[in-house]
C-alpha cells in the first residue's frame, strides 16, 4: 500500500451480545473465536500483508491497551491510543486523525472494526485499494457489504450515483444510511436492489475528516484542536485526560457520516463477511457440517439435530455434548456459564446480560 | 407391619437412561435427584417409618455393595445380599426368597425397586399393607399404579375379576400383563379403563414364590435349592459365585408373572408415582415454575422459556444456565458431559450411550 495509507483498528468495545463467552472484561475481540487467534490478532494478521506495523494503529482503552500489545508486539508501542473513557467511534476516529495528521499530514486512514471477520483476504485487501484510491479524492468512503440475504441485524446504504470505478470496483455516492431495518422493509430493500450493508469499515483522508468533524461536532472538533496543539509533548497525556471525559459520546456514522457533503460507497460481494454481533451471526462464517450444525469444542455427537450451533470453550473443551432431537438452537458453555437459546432469538442475548446486572450476578456480566 | 413382613429392594441395575448424570459406575439409585438423598436412600427412608431394620433387605452386585452400605448402615450388614453378577430380576428374587425363608419361613415379602419415586408416602404403606394381606392368601401380588395419561414407557396390567378388598384398597386377578404400548394403544387401554400401569413392585410369599419359579424356571429353581442347601454355611458364597453366573438373565415379570397361577394386581390412585426411567418422566414428579420449567441447581434466568427441564450437577451448580426462547428442552450439565435434548426425544438418551460405546469414548459411559 502506498506510503501514505494506514489502518486504524477500533479495540475499545466492550460488548455482552455474545455472551457467555464475551464478558464485561473480556469483549469480543479478544475471544478466539474462529482459531487460536483472537478476533483481534485476525485483524492484524489480515492487514500485515499489506501494511508494515508503522502504518497499523489501534485505538483502544486504557485497560485493555496492555493485553491488545502482549496480542500484536509488532505494532509500534506509541501506535496504541488509548481512549481515557470510551466516547464513542466519532471520538476514537477524531483521536486517531489527529494523531495520524501529526505523523503525516497527507495521512490516508481505514477505519477497521477490530472484531469482524473476513473469509476472502485478497478482496478484503482489493476493497481496501479501493478505499484508499476515492479517499485520496477527498471522498468520506464506507465499505459496504452486497446482502446475500435480507439482513435486519446491519445497516443499510443505498447508493446513489456512480462515481468511477477503483481497484476494478465500482463506487457510488451514498443516497441515504438506513438503520437496522424490520424484516419487510430488509426484503423490500433486498428486492429493489442498490442497496448494501453498513460494515463500518471508512477510509478518508485524516485532514478531511478533522474538517467534517469540524463543520458537523464544533465541541469534539475543539477538544481534538487542544489535543492536537500537544500532540507529541509531554502534555499529550494531561490534556488528552482533561478534554476527553467531558465529550458526548457518538457514532461516527450519526455525528459524521449521515451529514457528511462527499460521501461515498464501495461495494464489495462475495467478501465473506460478518461483524460477528450475535451467535445467530455465526452461522453466515462457520462451515457446518452434513446435518447443519457447527459443533465447536469439546467432543460432540449428535442424533437427530439440524441446524444448531454448539460452541464450547473456556475450559469446558474435555467435555461431552451430546445434541438430541432438537433444531435451531444455540449451546454456549463455558466455565460458569450456559447458554441454550432459540436461534432466531439469539439477539436477545442482551437482555440476558441486562438481567444479570438487576440481580446483580456480577460475576457473571 | 406384621412381624413376618419383609422388604427386599433391588438396587443392581446399571442404567443410563438419566445419561449423563447417570453412568456405568453411577447408577440411577445412586444419584441425588430430588433432594439431598440419592434415590436408595429415599427408598430406605420410606420403608424405615414402618420395617424394623431387620426386615429390610438389599439384593445388589458385587461393585455397588460398599457404596450401598454406607448410604444405609442402619440395615445389618448381613442382609446386603451381592449377585456375582447380574442375572435379571427372576434370580434376584430367588436369591432374596432363600435367604429370607432360611430366616422365616413364614416370610412374606414385598420387592421394591431402589430407584423409583413416590410422592405420597402414606399411600405407600397402606397399598403395602394391602399387598402382604393378599400375599398371605397365597398370591403373587402386583402393585398398580392407576394411569393419569396414555404413558409409553411403562407396561400394562390388565385386570380381571375382584377378589376382595385389603386395607381399603380393591384388589382384582391379573387378566393380562401387555408390554409397552404404542401411543394409539396406550390411548385405547386408558378410554377403556380396568388397566393399571405395571410399577415392578410385587409382594408375595417366599414359599409360593420360590414353588412358581420351581415350576417355570427349573434352572433357576435347582440354582436356588443347592445355594439354599448351604445357606448360612461357610459354603454360602463358594456356591453363590460356582452357580451363578451360569444362569441366564430373566425377569421376573416374564419368567415368573406372565406365566403364574394365581396373580393379583391392587392398583393405586394418586400415589404420585414414577420409575423416573428418563428425563420426560421428571416432569411428571417435579413442581415446575409458573413458566412450566423444572430449573434445578446452579443459578438460572429464563427469558421466553416454557416447560423446559434444566439440571445442573456434579460440581457445575456454580455456573449461571440462561434459557432464552426455547420451549420443551431437557438440559443436563455434568462436569464431562453436557445433554441438550428434546423433551419428547428423552427416551433416545440410549441411542447416545451406544454411539459413546461405538466411539470408544469410556470415559461419558
Amino acid at each position: 500500500m502506498d506510503d501514505h495509507y494506514h489502518a486504524v483498528i477500533m479495540a475499545g468495545g466492550g460488548g455482552t451480545r455474545l455472551w457467555p463467552l464475551s464478558r464485561r472484561r473480556r469483549p469480543k475481540h479478544l475471544l478466539a473465536l474462529f482459531e487460536q487467534e483472537t478476533l483481534f490478532q485476525n485483524t492484524v494478521a489480515r492487514l500485515q500483508g499489506v501494511f508494515p506495523p508503522e502504518r497499523i494503529w489501534v485505538v483502544t482503552v486504557a485497560e485493555q491497551a496492555a493485553a491488545l500489545q502482549a496480542q500484536a508486539p509488532a505494532i509500534p508501542r506509541q501506535q496504541y491510543l488509548a481512549e481515557p473513557a470510551p466516547r464513542g467511534t466519532a471520538a476514537v476516529v477524531g483521536l486517531a486523525a489527529v494523531a495520524l495528521r501529526h505523523r503525516d499530514p497527507q495521512a490516508v486512514m481505514a477505519v477497521l472494526p477490530s472484531d469482524h471477520f473476513v473469509r476472502h483476504v485478497a478482496l478484503f485487501h482489493r476493497l481496501l485499494r479501493a478505499g484508499y484510491l476515492l479517499a485520496e479524492e477527498g471522498f468520506l468512503v464506507t465499505l459496504g457489504i452486497t446482502p446475500t440475504y435480507p439482513a435486519t441485524g446491519y445497516g443499510y446504504i443505498q447508493r446513489g450515483a456512480p462515481v468511477g470505478t477503483y481497484a476494478d470496483l465500482k463506487a457510488y455516492r451514498v443516497k441515504h444510511f438506513k438503520e437496522k431495518p424490520d424484516q419487510p422493509t430488509a426484503r423490500r430493500m433486498l428486492a429493489q436492489g442498490g442497496y448494501a450493508w453498513n460494515s463500518g469499515m471508512f477510509v478518508w483522508r485524516a485532514d478531511v475528516i478533522l474538517e467534517e468533524i469540524a463543520r458537523q461536532m464544533p465541541d469534539l472538533a475543539a477538544a481534538l484542536e487542544d489535543i492536537a496543539a500537544v500532540w507529541g509533548t509531554p502534555k499529550q497525556e494531561a490534556v488528552l485526560a482533561r478534554r476527553w471525559p467531558a465529550l458526548r459520546a457518538e457514532t461516527v456514522d450519526y455525528g459524521v457520516m449521515e451529514g457528511a457533503q462527499q460521501v461515498a460507497v464501495i461495494p464489495a460481494q462475495g467478501l465473506g463477511w460478518s461483524d460477528v454481533g450475535s451467535w445467530e451471526s455465526l452461522f453466515d462464517v462457520l462451515t457446518p457440517d452434513e446435518d447443519g450444525n457447527i459443533l465447536r469444542g469439546g467432543e460432540h455427537l449428535s442424533i437427530d439435530a439440524q441446524d444448531n450451533l454448539v460452541f464450547v470453550q473456556n475450559g469446558q473443551q474435555h467435555k461431552l455434548v451430546a445434541v438430541l432431537g432438537v433444531e435451531q438452537i444455540v449451546v454456549v458453555d463455558t466455565e460458569d456459564a450456559l447458554l441454550v437459546c432459540s436461534r432466531d432469538q439469539a439477539q436477545r442475548v442482551k437482555e440476558i446480560v441486562r438481567q444479570i446486572e438487576e440481580k446483580g450476578l456480577d460475576a457473571y456480566r
